[in-house]
């Protein structure tokens, strides 16, 4: 299971709305033990793991184990479902990681196999499959897709020099760590200041060949330039802009000319309500969603409870109390009432330490 | 020598204005290899370890090799030369990590031992003793203190809510860790506003016996109280206090009362000039300052280039912008000017992290 495991953390970022699986399959019987089959949900999500692994096996997967991360479907989506593919294919037992909590499978499909003759196992490796595939599950079970909030600061938790300066804190390494993280999402975002600031492109470089992830700006007035290198590429690459009923008619019709997506959202305390967008970007299949900034935008997710993991990148450097800060205001009453993170892992990346936080 | 090296760092905040020393003696032809004395500079810096070592060899020392890791001293102070120890005792052998800075030595313990026929060799670990004998070579060498500047925050720089509600940001097991840094330095420093607000005791708890540090306050106005819990224990562990001309006479009789040592400096920019502080208590023999805040001190410190080492504890924790900063305005025109550290080692503590990082 965790080599399937493994498998599956491939398609991290690729497989949405469906989600990445891995599948192994293994002999059984006399000189048995042995991998036939290995496969991975494609990007797009489509071939599904277990097909894939089911082709590579061929007649060896008669009489064989499949072990696969999630429940096989049941149902006949845009493929005919996985576990009549096992059926089809005469394995003798099939060990699960996690019942699939879609409704069009919530156990059908393990029913199905067991229906067929099949011995089936399922929870082995629970907490690791619903650790890597925690976007898929909150997607199916809440509605909103889970957040990775990337921030990169000073020893003193600064982002920018007073003056706005920000390249770069972090050194090289770092920086190419992040866009490892950006292609393990599938989407990217950041606030409007941010993206006026920077005019980012927000695309995975120098990673080969990747399937992009969307790149979301929240932008409640549509302020960011169609011109932009966002506007200029969003037939390319998918640009999907946030806002409320505050952007005009002009700019709404000038970026919907350059072939991005609009989409709206209610205006709470002044901004835009980043539970709705979120419900907007689960519904819209959306997973995974890494954000990069900017201080206020994180400082929102944060507060509406929207982020699971916080990616921080620690520098080696100072600013001091002018610099700009990493989050802005929370409006904490008491320090009891501090969000509060468990440390996932630290690791020395580059100059910098990147220490992954799971909010609790 | 590494072992000479480990026992030295024993001493490490109990010996000042001496150096910690190691000193392991191992005995040489045959069946040699043996250890048959080790000893590291005792607290208020005498007995020396050479002493400590050759007393607990005794005869065995006759002929054997004595690893030191500083030169022996030459002179006569409040204890004999160690050099003529050595030789008194009839070592064959003396294998040292640093010359010693002292001009009383610089070179005369190694060529006295030499003339009275011991092979001497120099140099073995030097880099590993250069750093941790940093305090006494600096002290020596440029006149002032080795400085370790200590940072609590969260993830995103604050030590306090708006408030000042900081009671506690990291947790348990990160403040002992702290109380084990105070005990390895010579003094703990804290700003007169973090005196105010905390009232603190700024001595070593729950370590066991140790020789507690001096504790300092940069107090330009001597604007701390004498009936705080500094003043009140000043003739059981010593009071210093930085003050400026700007201190009244009424509040330098009140201090002076309570047993504390009070330390006149300049003013620069408003505040106590802090080049002229660490020139002082070097002066003092000091060797090692611990410094626990607050935010300006620290940032005047950085600013002035007096601080050596910086210790960082994460707290997996989120204040928000209207918190306060873990470092004062340091006046950076460009983010080249930013002050910039590299890491030593990263540990986690409890649910803290804490990243060593040396001043480049």
């Amino acid at each position: 299971m965790r080599s399937a495991l493994a498998l599956a953390a491939r398609g991290l970022g690729n497989t949405w709305p469906n989600p990445a699986v891995g599948c192994v399959i293994v002999t059984n019987g006399p000189g048995g033990g042995r991998v036939v089959g290995r496969g991975w949900t494609q990007p797009g999500g489509r071939p599904h793991a277990e097909r894939r692994a089911l082709d590579q096996a061929g007649e060896a997967a008669r009489g064989a184990t499949a072990y696969v991360t999630l429940e096989p479907c049941a149902h006949h989506g845009k493929t005919p479902p996985c576990a009549e593919a096992l059926i089809a294919a005469g394995v003798a037992r099939v060990v699960t990681a996690l019942t699939d909590p879609d409704p069009r499978v919530a156990g059908r499909g393990h029913a199905m196999l067991r229906a067929a003759g099949i011995a089936v196992t399922e929870g082995i490796c629970a907490t690791e499959a619903r650790a890597l595939q925690a976007g898929f599950l909150k997607r199916v079970e809440q509605g909103l897709p889970f957040v990775t909030l990337k921030l990169a600061t000073t020893l003193d938790g600064r982002i920018a020099t007073a003056s706005g300066e920000s390249r770069w804190i972090t050194g090289a390494e770092a920086r190419r760590a992040v866009h490892a993280m950006r292609m393990r999402h599938d989407a990217v975002m950041v606030g409007s200041g941010t993206a006026r600031a920077d005019d980012p492109d927000l695309t995975v470089r120098d990673m080969g060949s990747v399937r992009q992830p969307v790149r979301i700006v929240i932008d409640s007035r549509l302020s960011h330039s169609p011109g932009s290198r966002l506007g200029r590429s969003a037939r390319q690459v998918p640009v999907w802009l946030i806002h409320t009923a505050t952007a005009s008619d002009a700019a709404r019709a000038a970026w919907a000319a350059t072939g991005a997506e609009l989409i709206a959202v209610p205006e709470v305390d002044g901004h835009a309500d980043l539970r709705a967008a979120m419900q907007a970007l689960a519904g819209r299949g959306l997973t995974r969603v890494f954000c990069e900034g900017g201080a206020d935008l994180a400082a929102v997710l944060i507060h509406d409870g929207l982020v699971d993991e916080l990616a921080h990148f620690g520098a080696g450097a100072l600013i001091g109390a002018e610099g700009r800060a990493a989050l802005g205001p929370l409006g904490l009453k008491a320090l009891a009432d501090a969000p509060r993170l468990r440390r996932i892992e630290t690791t020395p990346v580059g100059a910098d330490v990147l220490t992954r936080w799971t909010l609790v």
